[in-house]
């Protein structure tokens, strides 16, 4: 096998692509900064228990193993990195007040998640620690959204579910319970006739709300559909509630609920939502409420959040133009030094031809080139046809 | 052990720092985009064939290994990138003209370099392919230079050596050959006992050689001194030849030579450079000439380039100062909420206060706050004590 093949679902990024990466990342992150969120990098490896704290199987699975030489013990690669931010919250920066965290960086992946999945996402996200309210939810859902915005995208849907409707649903039934894991994937995947199945020996009230949820999806009428169709529990009345409250506060944009949506990682806890974007049938964002990820680090504190993948983004964006730029002959002149200087200085690109070549950068595209004036001996730009 | 303990000599960034770095990051590639270098992003894993192709043993145990499930091959973290680099315009670019690409990402190693030294160094670098002349060099050098200089280094030195002195010294002593990798320790530590053992059944002309090499370090005026002390070997002599030349390329830069410093990779094939900063005693930048490291890819181009560390570049920088910023009160009115989408637009951050809370961000020094005036209603802003 050749070694310049790389591992399958692995991917170099090239030029075109990593200048839309890196402007889209410096984007976002500038965006989080103005709404008062703090940068942090926690690393790609660390000991592979703090990784999994609180997160669920699926999590360990997609997880790198390998053996530290330093302590003999073993450490993980991150897979995602919502449990590091909790971390740094509850132990670096231990504050009382509310804290915003944002940050960006690759995860790594066993296996991919579909065909054509990559195993190295560039995750960006960005999480408020320290606020119970609905108001952090909604400043979250906000940040998501305007994200996107601001990324180029125009016809984005937000659609939200909540843990709260199934926990309670199967609260009281023995049986459901011992098949939480199981009921989840059904959900998502709206498989009517296994949940009959699986539900053939519940209580007949938990049978008829599990099997109403996979409908449960569509326009914001979808919650007095639900209070109608859905028994009358306290946990469910609440999430519903704060439902209502969310697509209130999501002021301008279209807001779908999907009650069976119950994908993620199981450290969720109360209101989560996906963003889609028009033409992929995967959600571009997700995010919601994890109240308890902090408590495996000694100090459970009210948490919500959002991230999504840099790399797919970027995939949907149009192609950068190309940047326009100067071409200028090698040589250590001091006039053509200073002169090359200051049009850098003004944010061109100046391309210095290295002797015998003048071909251009590909990402660039040379519209003038620099020239010494034969009377003056100044060095002027010159138009390229 | 409590589980938010990190691993030895790995580290999280917390905001303050985080932010420093992510400025360095964006100056120093703002700037490799400003001499025409286009960014690329290889992956964090590879098949360890492809990423220790080229490379020494030094490399091979500073590299993380594990195994690919979906191919039960081996894979390797990346501990450098600059091979990856050199794949990426063998093959995927394949460009005729010369090329050049700058990066910036996360490389692990297995044990750290020193005691205080991270295993997770940032690497940010860049490299010219396909320009065998020393103009290639020059502006690699003027470019590790500049990106110092933007970073807030003013104290820098570059020190000059070249790979082909030793090499020329050594190529017609067979007993000299077979010591290759221990010379080089020995030269880079300056340990002229341990060279006097090991060269005492070298001839007497290579031994004599061996043990001027670590004297020849200083000014400019080392070059003189190593033409009359080294024997007039025409590998010696296109040495010093290419180190004078650059040498006058530095204009205004300090250049000081050390012909005994040969640490780095083994694919190095030219002059190689590093940069030192006032009060480090390692070097901040190395850089230099591997013209055989896309041989192994199937394509040998000339190749030249260097790297840095982010995070150790930015230990030595000052803490930046908080940003200047506007407290909001929570709130759903459609004025509020046109007010803060006006200053966040004007680059302003505005932090609203979640209810129950008024704490600010650590980051951020707020010292406007938003009101709404008693008359008229509008927000305004008002300034804090």
């Amino acid at each position: 096998m050749p070694n310049w093949l790389l591992p399958e679902n692995i991917a170099d990024v090239l030029p075109s692509e990593a200048r839309k990466i890196e402007d889209l990342r410096r984007g976002i992150l500038d965006n989080f900064r103005l709404y008062g969120y703090e940068l942090v990098m926690p690393p790609m490896l660390e000991y592979l228990e703090s990784l999994l704290t609180g997160a669920g199987q699926d999590t360990d699975l997609r997880t790198f193993k390998l053996i530290d030489q330093l302590s003999g013990r073993t450490l993980g690669l991150r897979a995602d990195m919502t449990t590091q931010v909790a971390r740094i919250d509850a132990h670096l920066l231990n504050r009382a007040s509310v804290t915003r965290l944002c940050y960006a960086g690759s995860v790594l992946h066993t296996r991919p998640s579909g065909l054509h999945a990559t195993r190295e996402p560039l995750q960006i996200g960005a999480e408020i620690y320290g606020h119970a309210g609905l108001e952090a939810d909604a400043e979250i859902q906000e940040l998501a959204l305007a994200s996107l915005a601001l990324a180029g995208f125009s016809q984005v849907r937000l659609d939200l579910c909540h843990v709260g409707v199934l926990r309670a649903i199967i609260a009281t039934d023995a049986a459901a319970q011992k098949d939480q894991a199981e009921l989840h994937i059904l959900l998502r995947a709206k498989d009517v006739p296994g949940l009959r199945i699986i539900t053939a020996n519940y209580a007949t009230v938990t049978r008829d709300a599990l099997l109403a949820l996979p409908n449960l999806y569509g326009d914001a009428s979808v919650i007095a559909r639900a209070r109608q169709l859905l028994p009358q529990l306290p946990g469910i009345i609440a999430a519903l509630d704060e439902l209502d409250t969310l697509i209130r506060s999501a002021n301008r944009a279209i807001v779908t609920i999907d009650l069976a949506d119950l994908r993620g990682y199981q450290y969720e806890s109360g209101a989560m939502f996906a963003i889609y974007v028009a033409g992929l049938p995967n959600a571009v964002a997700r995010g919601g409420r994890y109240d308890h990820v902090g408590e495996a680090f000694g100090r459970a504190r009210p948490a919500t959040g959002f991230s999504m993948d840099l790399r797919e983004l970027s995939r949907l964006l149009p192609i950068a133009e190309r940047k326009r730029s100067i071409r200028a002959p090698w040589g250590k002149e001091p006039g053509l030094r200073a002169k090359i200087a200051e049009l850098r200085k003004s944010g061109e690109v100046v391309i210095q031809s290295l002797p015998g070549h003048d071909n251009d950068q590909d990402e660039f595209d040379c519209d003038r080139v620099l020239v010494q004036d034969d009377g003056s001996g100044h060095w002027i730009l010159k138009k390229l046809a």
